[in-house]
């Protein structure tokens, strides 16, 4: 193992595994970790992509349209395990997204070259990257699938039960409730319209919001608010 | 050549290409082609994707919240060269939109399990996925950017945008224009609001449409409408 990587750091990425031992190795030498605290911004929107984000610890944020007048949107919260800037290895490089960590976070970054002649030397880890962007399709058009609808509180009632049938299925990882206002930035929506609607549907005893700030849903939600 | 897939289909796509011909001719032999007329549903939403879908002439549109009673999302045209389902290589496969043949259309099915095992046995063709799905993420993207603008005018402004810019650098495929219900579709928005803006937008002189239904912007569009 290279000196300057935790040895334990590349258990966590399915991509760096995929490289033989000596590969992987020749990867991680040009590899940088660094720690950085809630508040650092680590991509600005429309700042080039010239290393790929390793996150092995804490969160980052995604969001997007923070320049803008209006509201941002909020893609999500990228947790320990999460891989940014894959697709600027075969696309245009400029992020579209703006990366801010919300809780200290330690990442390897790992120049987009060194990654691209590793690739080039070991192409069948080309599946791997697959992998990581066909997580990213399939999300992304979740997003867009719960963005699309016109109705605001078909767009929470959805969000409310994925991030339900989340909180069942996984062990919850600490930190990753949102916020009612990360909730109102998940969907499109005006922090005051989220707001309301949770009341009623916690007055309603639909739902109900634990001291950690995870949601539950107690009864089926009403399809129409 | 495999005798029942006609030998210039291939050529349209560098997936297909990425494979050693051997390979390849396995695969295709184990596809069929198939003509479909305008209005043919062939995918919908939640059914199982059990096949790619390589498509060679025609139009395909994807569009999601089809069953919902509200309106449909317009993902957008998928025109000669697109290929649908790769991500269900690797995701679960209940497919997200639903494809229409809006064009009399040709295409390539393909099994996924076909593809999955060339891909097993030439796994350097993973590269060529990969570079569907970031070129999926990259717009996906741009999509979501677009939909969580919280103003209906810098939705449209930036999708207009959009058009224009690629009216201008691609020799435009005639059929691609994009109605006013198309437009309104793709960005989440009632017809009338989006026909109102755009006739506002002519009257002004920023925009015209020409004869084949494209946009062509003559002066920058105003910041706010």
């Amino acid at each position: 193992m290279t000196p300057n990587i935790d040895s334990l750091l590349p258990l966590l990425f399915p991509l760096l595994q995929a490289f033989p031992v000596a590969e992987r190795e020749k990867l991680l030498a040009v590899g940088h970790e660094h720690d950085a605290t809630a508040g650092t911004v680590l991509w600005e929107e429309g700042q080039r992509i010239d290393d790929i984000l390793f996150i092995s610890s804490g969160i980052v944020v995604a969001t997007s349209n923070t320049q803008a007048a209006g509201r941002f949107f909020l893609y999500g919260h990228m947790a320990a395990g999460s891989v940014a800037g894959l697709h600027a290895l075969q696309m245009p490089n400029a992020a579209q997204v703006q990366l801010t960590v919300q809780e200290d976070a330690h990442y390897l970054q790992l120049p987009l070259s060194a990654l691209s002649e590793a690739l080039a030397a070991y192409p069948a880890a080309w599946e791997a990257v697959a992998r990581e962007l066909a997580q990213g399709v399939f999300h992304l058009v979740n997003t867009i699938n719960l963005l699309a609808q016109s109705n605001g509180y078909h767009r929470l009632r959805r969000l409310l039960i994925q991030l339900d049938r989340r909180a069942r299925n996984e062990h919850q990882q600490s930190g990753l409730a949102l916020s009612q206002q990360e909730l109102a930035a998940r969907i499109g929506l005006s922090r005051e319209m989220v707001n309301r609607m949770l009341a009623q549907l916690r007055s309603g005893g639909y739902l109900e919001q634990d001291e950690r700030g995870i949601f539950k849903i107690l009864q089926p939600l009403p399809r129409e608010f």
